[in-house]
Order: structure tokens, then sequence, then C-alpha cells
């Protein structure tokens, strides 16, 4: 009954274009999997993104786990989960999630819950990271960090994973 | 897009057989609405029992706010939350709700979790709870503490603050 | 070498003039028996009066457990730990004390604070409750619950229960 | 009245003699300042040497966020505060340190430290760590990342920054 559940994480007001597009593209293949989208639900950049990408699908589920009680979440999200309790929610965001992906270059936020996540055992594929960022969470993470260069490849990765 | 969500709060392994045979109801008649019934997770008492009830309606959904890592969660909550937070987790159980429902004599969690709803500014529906808990939680809480008998009155008390 | 902690806890905006007046006689108190005060930090209230007694004795050491980054502490704490996590920092407050003080007719927070408080397997004194809140806080915390009138009578409780 | 805080974060178990012999150190120098020393909490690795380093100074104050209600602290811990919230009190580490030291080359607990406390605008100081990770912490933090080759440097880097 538990639902599987794709965490994505990215920066906000700072993600890229690049970035916005290649999280829409995968919003898009993880609701056409039938996999839930987890996002910390802010209305910006990343997370608006992939949240957009998803509802484009009939049937999708987005969850999102909301910083501060005044957050505005985005309106693709469909469950919204509020922590006010800042960034520490970061850590709620990974633990919840079956697998984390972390879809550009992000800032500190999202270096944290890379960081989070590894230390929670969860696998981390790094979609579209720049190569000294692959290079230090290949050190950091061994074996738990994947490396995609494009959503298709995020959704082939998660399927081995749940394979093993 | 946003799904209403109705927080049920109430006893776990302390849950007499009528708290847990009003969750039942009260998860059905929640399902029944279309609304998403949130809980803290456990696969015990008032928790267990309000999932089982929501996931007897097709198209029901659940979600569960797990307090440690390492909960085993209702099989009946189809959305995990985990916070590995533990006690601390309570106070996003309120934020996340809508409405919030105490089902039964709760023990200190419980009246932890209507304490924080109150702080937050939600209302509270008690749900078969004793005198002397309405008459304190009336006095504390004023017009956000609203009363119940049964399972029904609930939903019909929900749907008139939507109407507010 | 670990430091015994009191935690006291009460209403900041709402407390009322003989709640203020006996935090401040209780703040004195606590730390002329060398044991350092916990608050939730805040420049309002009993938060303010406990801490303001405590540093007129010299030696005294003082905590507060701030709700906000942006929250501007009490000057007479010593020791400011900033949570940003709100509400849900009450269950910190209640963990980290030994033994927890409610001073005063406490609102929701309060009794948020002394439901968590019980739940933790704490001991919680009562300082200055309405009759009301003492016979049902005994009833939800039976042997946790304690009843001073005034701030000596805190004390030497305390020590009772140390020597248990 | 408030004290100043030196948050020192580094490995538990998997620390390096070289990493915990700076903790030492560090402890001893920052207590000698008269500021306060706040770590995760833990007998193990740098939390425990520095807590045990400024435990070698009269007068010292050491602050402890420990991650469970069952950790047992460092016996060099003055302040004990427990949160239970795991790797999500990391955020409170630093955002109650008013200048974060990542000793030695720590793991994914520290690097989310790391990355929490440049979220949060704070300066992080990096001791002895290695050159790739010099290097990826002052591209992703900029001018918030300092660098120390030992502990002497760190406060010097302190009073440099205090000064500002």
């Amino acid at each position: 009954m538990r639902r599987f559940i794709v965490g994505v994480m990215g920066s906000g007001e700072g993600a890229t274009p690049d970035s916005v597009a290649k999280a829409l593209e995968l919003g898009m293949l993880i609701a056409q999997e039938g996999w839930v989208v987890l996002t910390g639900g802010r209305d910006v950049g990343v997370m608006r993104a992939v949240n957009q990408g998803a509802k484009k699908i009939a049937g999708s589920l987005t969850v999102g786990i909301l910083p501060s009680a005044a957050t505005i979440p985005s309106p693709d999200v469909d469950i919204v989960i509020v922590t006010d309790m800042h960034q520490a929610r970061n850590n709620i965001n990974v633990l919840s999630s079956d697998v984390v992906v972390a879809c550009g270059y992000g800032g500190p936020g999202t270096v944290s819950e890379i960081a989070l996540a590894l230390k929670a055992g969860k696998s981390v594929i790094l979609l579209g990271a720049d190569a000294a960022s692959v290079a230090y969470f290949q050190r950091l993470g061994k074996r738990q960090i994947h490396v995609a260069l494009e959503a298709h490849a995020v959704i082939a990765k998660i399927k081995e994973l749940r394979r093993e």
C-alpha cells in the first residue's frame, strides 16, 4: 500500500534554465511510473518545475514538505506538509524519500540534503551535476552516489536500484 | 489542487475499544468526502483504525507522519513521511492538518497535539471526549474547540467550518 | 560535570503579574542552588522574569531555547540555542530539563510543554496553577505531577525528587 | 550577557588521530578566550576531544546538542541539550553557533553542517581539511569559507571576524 517516493532536490531562486527543464521532464517521468514526487514544496525553481511536470500526468501525486507555516506552496503540490522548522526539514525530505535525486548544481541547501541522504544510507542520483560536484560526492558517498546526464537515465537507474 | 487534510489524533497502545471503533468509522467517512486522512502513522490504536477505515473507500488517501526512522507504519498508510524527531513531530501533524480531530480520551501525546493545534490557530474537534477534557479544553481553546459525540457529527462540523 | 537543569515554562505576552513575580523569585532560588535555568528564551513574561531573577545571583547560568532565528532573546540569557523550529522546539525544552516547572496558568504553548514533559517521563511541578488545571493534569500525569503554591516550595520539591 | 559560541563539528567514530589532536587543542584555545564550545555532544571523536580540551581550562563552558534522548553525552559537556531529532539537530548546531569550525575531513554529517551553516549565513572555518574539500566548499561558500592549518590559526581568524 505504501507508495514509492522519489525525492527531488534542487535550487529554488538560483535554479538554471537547464535544471528547471530537466526537473519538468523528470516530474513527468516519475509520475508516469506511478511513483510519488516529493520536494521541499516551494513555488520556485526545481521544486516548482518537477511538480508541474508530475501534474501533467493523470493520477500523479505530489508531496511538498514546506519549511515555514508562511510558505506559499507550489500550486502543483497535492499534499502539503507544513514543518515550520526551516532547513531542519531537509532531513525529513530525505528520510521520507526511497531515493533522492539532486537536480542541477544545487546551492548549500541541496548540498545539505545530499549529505543528509548519504548519512541516512539513501541512494542519491546526481542529475546534470558538474564534474567537481560529482567527484566530491563520489568520494564522500561512494557506492551510494549515482550519476545521470538526463531525466530518462534517472528513471532507468531507479529501476535498477529497485531490482537490487 | 492542494488536498484538504483532516488530522486524526488519538491514543496508540492505550486506545479504548470505543475510540478504535469511532476512528474506524471516522476514517471511512473522511475518505468518502474525498478528504485526506493524516495521522502519526503508527500501526496501533486510533492511528491504525482510522487508516483502516479510510482504505475501505476506493480512491482514499492516507498520510502518516512517523516519529522515528525505525517505526513500522500502519500498512494502510499510503504516504509515509519519516521525521525521526519523535514527539517534536506532533507539531508537524497539526500544522499539516486543515482541521484536527482528537478521537477518544487521549494520553499526553494527544493532549500535546490539541494544545499545539490551538497554538497554531487550528480548529479542534473532540470526538467522544470525557466531560472533564471537554471543559478543560473549552476553557483553553474557546471558540477553536468543537465537540462531537460520534463520527458523523465530526463530518458535519467540518463542513460547517469550511463554509465559514 | 553535567549541570542540573530546571526548565521553567509559562506564558509570554499573556503572563499575569502574579506569575511574573513568582518567576522572578523562582529564578533567584534556582540560581542560588547552583542549578541552571532553562526557558524558551523570549524576552517577555515568565521567560524574561525567571532569567532576570537568576542573573541577580553571581555565577548563575541561563539557557534559552529560541523558537526562531529572528527571535530577540531575553538579555538575561547566557546561552542562546537557536532552533528555528517554532513550537516543535517545545519538546527540546522539556527533554533538556531534569525537571519541568510550569509557572502560572499557561496558555496552549505551556500546556503542550506539560503534556510533552509527561510523555517524556519527566516530573512536572505546577506553580500557582488554578484548581481546574491541577485536577486535569493530576488525572493525566498522576505521580509525575506535583503542586507548589510558591517558589520556595518548588525548590523543596525538587530537592525531594533528587533524593528519590 | 549573551555568550559567544564557537561550534566545532567533525567526525565521531571515523575521526583521525590528527583531527582528534587538533580538536583537543582547539577546545583549550577556545576556552582560554572565554568563548563557549558547542558540539553535537556525543562521547566520541572530535566532539569528545574538543570538550576534553575545553574542560582543562578553569571556568570553561561546554554545550552539547544531543541527537537522541538515548545518547550518552561526553562527560565533559556541561550543558546537555536533548533534541531527540537526530540529524535534523545539525541545523540547531549551526544556528546556535556564532562561528562554525569543521575539524578534519568530516563525513556526511559534518558536510551537512557546513552546508547548513553556509545556508544560514554563518562563517565557516575549515581546520585541517584536505585540498579537495577546501576547493569544493570555497566554490560553494565563497567569502563565508575560511581555511586554517592548525588550531591557533582558527582563534586568530575568529578574532579577525569579530573585528569586522
